[in-house]
């Protein structure tokens, strides 16, 4: 088994890379960090887009039985805080392929479409969220972090394999859902707009989460079946929209 | 007005030590960080608890107008990023006495029960929430982090002045909720547990949050009027407690 005790191996400048939009673009890989989400990957994905895994001897130790006929690669403690994104990383690391971009959504089920949201932690929480009540897909539209982002892929937990994913314009995507028949929920911080608890619970349906300062874009909001808010009755000036994603999410998802 | 140039001042090191909880304790004084929440304290603080302002020369430029009759001190940016906790702090902080702890809850509206909750990102976005869902206040059990923390103020985006906010033990809190005839909503990830869909909405009530990863205390849960849980329909694990938290506060509290 090769071994890796230096930071400034170029194999290991090579993965530290993916951590940026560019170097996972021009790779077509992306890193994953924490026994957690190498053991869901490991289940997920095929064992052909598996391209390496780095462990610590402490990781390798304590999970190498499980990693029997996968591509493995010790690492340095010193390699494993390289790589990591953690203050104090576990130690263990998978490249992963990026799955097929050309993948269309099927528009069947709940979809949530993700319009310009900044932050990596709300985002992967929404994905989470979205896999827990039983949605179909999430799609990230412009101006939206990646999914493949270190901070998303941590809050998403493994979410990302259980739900059909596309980054795509989302305009053009509300007009499918459209062609499909499917309504389209938008949402605003506006009483003007329809009380989400009249929305009755259904199967197949879009909801779009907008940008944490600005909201959704204007175009986007002209494009829907209908504008939910959510009433705030205390004095809370706004909910933290993956919070309110997830209030929407469990009430409008009919089980 | 006075102005401090350096860090190493001996009253900048005091505001400074008001970032532990040993400090918040010893000066029973808390420090409150950007523009956003120093507004929210001068409207909602008894004038008599702002002990200080202290602001960067740009900040008291932008908000001068607003600080008429109030203690401002002037900082430069070096005492700035060393008060701040975040990575670029925009330069204005509010001392402010702590509230008194004698408060006890008046067991009228809903109430939101924390028990052992660690992160404080977690704990600062659910009182937000509790806030926004029109609760009546929120209990810190022991072993959760303190309201007064840094990250909780920041989360909870000023919604400390628009709630009760106790610290206190819970399990007498428990029973004083069932003195007063208030039912007192447990949370387990456990399908035993009922479905939080079946508890009808209602106005005066507590509910207890868990810990992040081990769930509530076992002595606790058996205190309980029920112990509701959400089902998860899709491959995720668990839901974010912060998440789990909302889904039951705005589905429970009658509006």
């Amino acid at each position: 088994m090769e071994r890796i005790n230096s930071k400034h191996n170029q194999q290991i400048k090579a993965v530290k890379k993916l951590t940026t939009t560019k170097g996972r673009k021009q790779a077509q890989q992306y890193l994953l960090e924490s026994w957690h989400l190498v053991q869901a990957a490991l289940e997920a994905v095929p064992a052909a887009d598996v391209v390496m895994i780095y462990a610590t001897d402490d990781q390798y130790l304590e999970h190498g039985a499980d990693l029997t006929g996968r591509p493995v690669t010790l690492i340095s403690t010193a390699v494993a805080q390289e790589l990591g994104e953690t203050m104090t990383p576990q130690g263990i690391f998978l490249v992963c392929k990026l799955p097929n971009p050309a993948q269309t959504p099927d528009y069947r089920g709940a979809w949530l479409l993700l319009d310009q949201v900044q932050d990596p932690g709300n985002i992967g929480t929404m994905v989470r969220t979205a896999d827990a009540a039983g949605f179909s897909g999430v799609a990230f539209g412009k101006g939206t972090a990646s999914p493949f982002n270190g901070k998303v892929l941590r809050a998403m937990q493994g979410s990302q394999f259980h739900l059909q994913m596309v980054e795509t314009d989302l305009e053009e995507l509300v007009v499918q859902f459209h062609d499909h028949q499917r309504p389209v929920y938008g949402t605003e911080l506006n009483p003007q707009a329809v009380n989400y608890r009249e929305v009755q619970p259904q199967t197949d349906f879009a909801l779009i989460m907008g940008n944490e300062g600005n909201g959704m874009d204007p175009t986007l909001l002209q494009q829907t079946t209908k504008n939910l808010y959510i009433p705030i009755t205390g004095q809370a000036e706004s909910l933290n929209v993956a919070i309110a994603a997830a209030v929407i999410m469990f009430r409008i998802k009919a089980n």
